[in-house]
């Protein structure tokens, strides 16, 4: 019974004591980027000793790997589970619901505070080395991509909206923009709030893009 | 006389040997990363003694500085220098070259090569930690917008063109699009031709959705 006990339990401290970590270091990399943070930096911030570190991981390297693929996993997870929700609710037939909304709460769910925004730009800057890491981020990319331009095809359909590009074109476009937006509002100090707010904004405007119908247009005279 | 002659050759030798630190630091940085970069490294590279890095640079980071202010001021210039040589050749009044094919040879003068990309990634990242590299790195940023959104309007004009948002936030959405294609094609391991063919492809995409005029348009549909 004893070793029954502890058969279930030990797995459970172990990752446990795994999450932990990956936490720490979460924080840690985003702070002072891998290549400055030390193996001990991470173990003073867990509370746990070198020798904890070191039953879990092999090193530092295989740490980010795993953190890099829990936290992009983590995003398209987090879209795909908002998408369903949003389904539940019927936000997508509602006429009260629109659009740019929509679309501001499938993509509210990652991460965009600063330590989140740092943490994708550590792990872009390492999939540009990587291949190893280059396969995995462009893989939950391309699932992010798919993500997105299933709500804008869902959203089409049940608006009878028509749009200007493929679904999956407008879905890339959306993600560059919303990426893009957030790193230039970290890198301008802002907060949670503030990041969100400018990546809205981004996000609303090309959305404004990609739906056919009538724009608000604007004349050279107008921008001088 | 010879001290006249010194006077004027010394300050040149410097400023060769400055240019050949920063551009030996700007291959070492892109492959290995600020953090990883020794001043060894940078020096081996150049072929200068550490006594001609430290009577150049007070230290790495300076030297960083000093790289991320030439690389972004300089694609601001060249952004720049490009739009008044196609104004001279009158490529914005004729009618045989079209909006995308301006676009993208004003773009293209922006090195998107890997050490490019890499480099442009390590400068953001640092400015996600430095308040001083922030500064810096913003205002380069608002710069660039400006250029474009000047060369958007002046092709508006030339070819009587309307936009669907306004040319500033048009150059917003472009350059975002762009810089975040350069990168995915880079973490691709693609080359600096097919990094190029890339970015080209998604800013003739932005290029269609920004003008004000008909498009080809999806249905839900055709995206199964």
């Amino acid at each position: 019974m004893a070793m029954v006990e502890s058969a279930v339990t030990a797995p459970r401290s172990r990752e446990n004591t795994r999450r932990k970590l990956l936490d720490a270091a979460a924080q840690v990399f985003a702070e002072v980027g891998l290549a400055a943070a030390s193996v001990e930096a991470v173990c003073d911030r867990a509370g746990f000793t070198r020798g904890a570190f070191y039953s879990n991981f092999d090193s530092k390297d295989e740490l980010f790997l795993e953190l890099a693929g829990r936290v992009t996993q983590g995003r398209v997870e987090a879209v795909t589970a908002r998408v369903a929700e949003l389904e539940c609710d019927g936000a997508f037939a509602s006429s009260q619901t629109d659009v740019f909304e929509i679309l501001d709460q499938v993509l509210d769910v990652s991460a965009d505070d600063r330590l989140g925004v740092l943490l994708m730009s550590e792990i872009r800057i390492h999939a540009l080395r990587s291949p190893e890491m280059a396969a995995a981020y462009l893989e939950q990319e391309a699932e992010m991509q798919r993500s997105v331009a299933q709500i804008v095809a869902d959203i089409g359909r049940a608006k009878g909206i028509t749009f200007r590009v493929s679904a999956l074109e407008a879905a890339r476009v959306m993600l560059l923009v919303w990426e893009g937006s957030a790193v230039r509002a970290a890198i301008a100090g802002e907060n949670a709030d503030r990041i969100h707010r400018a990546t809205s904004t981004e996000l609303a405007l090309v959305a404004q893009l990609v739906i056919d119908g009538p724009a608000t247009t604007y004349d050279e005279d107008e921008e001088e």
